[in-house]
């Protein structure tokens, strides 16, 4: 097998496929990159068993083949060469790498040891733009954390509502809620769960694709995602998705609006005195006032309270919240000022971006 | 005791001092800052025992007084206020911070148990331009390592040679010596041993003291720096340093001039199949040639050869570097071209910015 490209292209391709082959010391194979012929250019695969990424590199090849190496020897050694014309030539499984008068020999393992990927077929097939999906997954899948031990709240929910795709996250602590603006239905009533892992990759993939689709083919227990020259495949997670929409409260007794910049600040200084291990920050305001209080005590360090301008309309509350979830809901919406909706000291508030629909994120309090 | 000054004069002085005060957990009193106020504003220290740092705050002084708090914490809190003006409130041991509409209250510790600070009199004192000696500093001090357990060599060495001081650092397997403009006699004809974690902070401070002089104080076990307002007194290391002019062959093999860039980057490539623990790259070139070989073999996961163009006068070569060290050594040399003087496969090899004078940088070989 032999193949001719540029190291701008081969680059590239290794770093969106490199990033899914991981460290496995149980099955070394998963380390390896897969690369093959094919007439149309070369085939690079990488999977966790998990999630499987395909990309194509265009290049001229002579002679077909294949053969899989290690991922990050292989993606570190291309990311070395100067940008010129790169030769690879695969010899048994030995893959030898020629740019100018740099010459690398890997030893690499026969393809096939390599994972067979799934194929997805039939179906439903919907197109979205990349741009907005990305952007949503960013938004929502932070607040996942599989290590929680609830398998379907351990992926990033796709689902409908009101004819709209909605994507959503959640701990179980908080929970963030983006609208697309494509009104897709899908076939299954219930929506989706696609596996965190998979999920960043598409949001990774498809942050690097502004103004592309991507095409998303929904099998049976699996779902491909196509972005350009590249295939994202992944199971889904078996399970239901909590009915998430009962916990957001249905009345508030005040709405504020504060500078998300000064707020988040704000949250920063108390945090410096937070109880290790509850991590709580006070946010209060008295009935319909112009400010609202941000503070903590730690009987041992001191104690911080910073007042910031503010509208507040309703009733006055003192909520506690953990400053960290404050602090992720903050750095995902980018309006200049966040509505703030809160129920008491018991119930989840919602942050809202300021002027603008479609985003949701829900935290629930700590209870005093 | 009462202190009024800007954010931005209170936040710098404690980004200089802030830095020493370690996180130590033996002594939790290092882990403070002092706060003193004198007539002239309110002054900052911090030490670890082996090294003090002072700087003074300007600003408007009501009432003196002095208290010491968290270094970390107070840092952290005044970093996050806005640039506003700041006052500062001591009662007992208790310190409030106001800024704004943002109160702050840090529990401190009584002044009484901190470190005295040794005081540096009499003695010689030259003084050093700030740029000149912070880039003597960082080119050296990488080189030494104080886990090395050889008290003589923990250190960085400020000597004299044909009049001028020259700043040296070593670890045993490499060398760096930077020759200062400066023509000045140190009276200690053995020159002296600054522990690294002194000279790193001289460096440090003086990276923000542009076209300042720095004062240096030679006491008979300590010296003291003087930047603008801040201080930095440390402790001599005993012992004497190794006569390290030995060690640099008299007589060279051949002299290699080559891109600085193209020789790293090769040196990357090398580096991806060093063997562990071993890290050996080999650096080879036949006599009166145009060009260098950089390569290295593993015979696990394979090998790397990079030919570069070069100029070589004088006979074939093969040494074996360690890739860290080799690497190191170019990050610090800022020359397009470094030269390299090979004494064979068995002696140290020195590597030279090319056109310029006042830096060397010796790598012992690894022996095949």
């Amino acid at each position: 097998m032999k193949f001719l490209c540029t190291q701008e292209n081969l680059n590239s391709g290794l770093a969106l496929v490199g990033h899914v082959a991981s460290k496995s010391t149980s099955l070394p194979i998963l380390n390896n990159i897969l690369l093959r012929t094919t007439q149309g250019g070369l085939e690079l695969v990488a999977t966790n068993l998990e999630v499987a990424i395909t990309t194509m590199v265009r290049g001229k090849t002579e002679g077909e083949g294949t053969v899989t190496v290690q991922g990050r020897l292989f993606s570190e050694a291309v990311a070395l060469l100067p940008h010129d014309k790169v030769e690879l030539v695969v010899e048994g499984t030995t893959l030898t790498l020629i740019c100018g008068r740099s010459r690398t020999v890997v030893r690499g393992m026969s393809a096939d040891d390599f994972p067979v990927i799934p194929q997805v077929s039939g179906g439903t097939k919907f197109s979205l733009p990349a741009d907005e999906l990305g952007q949503a997954i960013a938004s929502v899948a932070f607040t996942v954390n599989p290590e929680e031990g609830r398998p379907e709240i351990s992926g990033v929910f796709l689902g409908n509502t009101e004819k709209h795709l909605v994507l959503v996250g959640t701990d179980s602590y908080r929970l963030a809620e983006r609208t697309l603006s494509q009104s897709v239905t899908l076939p299954q009533s219930e929506g989706m769960i696609v596996p965190l892992r998979a999920a960043q990759e598409v949001g990774r993939v498809t942050q690097g694709a502004e103004g592309q689709e991507v095409i998303v083919v929904l099998g049976d227990n699996q779902v491909l995602w196509q972005i350009g020259d590249t295939q994202i495949v992944s199971r889904l997670v078996a399970g239901q998705y909590p009915d998430y929409r009962q916990i957001v409260p249905k009345e508030f007794s005040a709405t504020v609006v504060v500078s998300r910049e000064a707020l988040a600040q704000a949250v920063r200084s108390a945090s410096l005195f937070v109880r290790s291990g509850i991590n709580d920050v006070r946010f209060s305001f008295e009935t319909n006032a112009k400010a609202v209080k941000i503070s903590s005590t730690n009987s041992q360090l001191g104690e911080n309270t910073t007042e910031l301008e503010a509208t507040v309309e309703g009733e006055a509350a003192e909520v506690v919240f953990n400053y960290r979830y404050l602090l992720d809901g903050l750095q995902t919406i980018n309006t200049k000022e966040v509505q703030v909706k809160v129920a008491g000291p018991n119930n989840p508030s919602l942050f809202e971006p300021k002027g603008e629909t479609g985003y949701r994120y829900l935290i629930m309090p700590i209870r005093q």
